[in-house]
């Protein structure tokens, strides 16, 4: 197989890297892809970075001996916190999902007061900020920005369950957001692959004026840049999807058709990788 | 170590086994525990029956080799998927949190309809109308029964998030609950650890005509049964507590204070349980 048309490799705890997956297709459509959800051990917003750390280590390992040409880490957690390990290890290209949504936040903002929402892992790794003012202080504008960021534990459950405009997302999206509406922050960043399934949502509780940041298509556009930079674009007429998942294939199944709709899933298959 | 003074065992996927603990401790203060909280993998209520077999006997083998006189299954989903298998392997007495819910429940009904819910894992594996349905044909009832199950996936993140008895506790309680209002239905079992949490919010909703089955406190006084029958209760003056989580004991910490108190966890260690 010709180097640019091997797949892509995609994972993350379980589904919600699928929206990453969506852009991708909708940026790259002639792309096959590989995607690993970690279902067995879905959620890795709650847990320890060592714990993160090495359940990462062994999805990459996975994707890796399947053939993949890029590696993408779509979850936010497991970008926080292991994507500098993944990158030493594995001697393909490897995009996370913050520095995307990072570098579009500082590209956006007119105050410099940038807000971030994710996982608890997430938010205390301070990935965000230090992507934000790493990307900052490339344009010389480091000093005048300012991160706020915050956990909103009950966003990826919602998502889950399918309440994504209802009164109870609108009043948990209330209490969370709050802090975010007239303190001067005019971007916020959905760090956390669940959250564009809450767009609305969380957009009508803060107002209009301010910028909303999909990690999920950014992240797609930076693929395609890497990919073309490389010269790995593929044209392939016969590109395929190919999902696993750790457990569970019947739920994110299920939950997988609320992100990609009806037809969205190609072939499903469970696969044990506690021994990667 | 004379066996009555042996700890019991107790293990959850988290921290909602807590509730378990601290309704032994209320009713045999003069018991050891050793608690197995799986943080590592928590929830099991979205997982498969043959993934939470398998880390239900991981937990079981860790604290058998602690030397417990009994086992305490202090999760719902794991009671419900695990508890004959773990029966047939270990020797010592095992508990789970089912069979206390249930006989209760149809000790009380008036009516002969009796709601459910649980985890979307707890709800699917029928082992509550099995355990009711059992109990009461034991007392020449079983053909007057009837059983309504329902998940609720939020109120797990809920609970853990404190949100016990706000505006959007309330609202999503409305929603799973309102199916049982009116229709009967005069006792509810609380089949999952962490909704005695909810307990004021959900009794509300449904109004005080209904009983609540809260499953820990049944399940406290079948383990106080079990010791006094075989002779095990103790009356150590120097009992200890000691827990044990698979990651993040952190958190773990900080959500047990919900659930404990201030001063309610003992000694906190992490442990890793995978080659078990």
């Amino acid at each position: 197989m010709k180097e640019k048309d091997k797949p892509i490799g995609i994972f993350d705890s379980g589904v919600g890297g699928l929206t990453v997956v969506k852009e991708i297709t909708r940026h790259l459509p002639n792309e096959s892809i590989i995607y690993l959800g970690d279902t067995a051990r879905v959620p890795y917003g709650i847990k320890s970075p060592e714990t993160v750390i090495k359940y990462s280590r062994q999805n990459a390992k996975f994707l890796k001996e399947k053939g993949i040409k890029l590696l993408v880490v779509a979850c936010n957690t497991s970008s926080a916190v292991s994507l500098p390990i993944l990158r030493d290890e594995i001697d393909i290209p490897v995009i996370g999902v913050i520095e995307p949504g990072a570098r579009a936040a500082v590209r956006c903002t007119k105050t410099g007061r940038i807000g971030v929402i994710g996982t608890e892992a997430t938010v205390k790794s301070g990935a965000y900020e230090k992507a934000i003012l790493q990307g900052a202080r490339g344009k010389g504008q480091g000093a005048r920005l300012e991160v706020i960021a915050k956990p909103c534990p009950l966003f990826v459950p919602l998502a889950e369950e399918g309440w994504f405009e209802n009164e109870v997302a609108e009043m948990t999206a209330e209490i969370y957001l709050k802090s975010f509406k007239g303190n001067g922050v005019d971007v916020l960043v959905l760090g956390c692959t669940h959250y564009p399934l809450l767009k609305k949502t969380i957009q009508k509780t803060v107002g209009n004026g301010v910028i909303l940041i999909d990690s999920a298509e950014e992240t797609a556009r930076e693929v395609e840049g890497l990919l073309k930079e490389k010269g790995l674009i593929s044209n392939s007429e016969s590109a395929v999807k190919d999902f696993y998942v750790t457990d569970n294939p019947e739920r994110f199944s299920k939950v997988g058709k609320v992100f990609l709709g009806e037809n969205g899933l190609g072939r499903l298959s469970i696969v044990d990788i506690s021994s990667y």
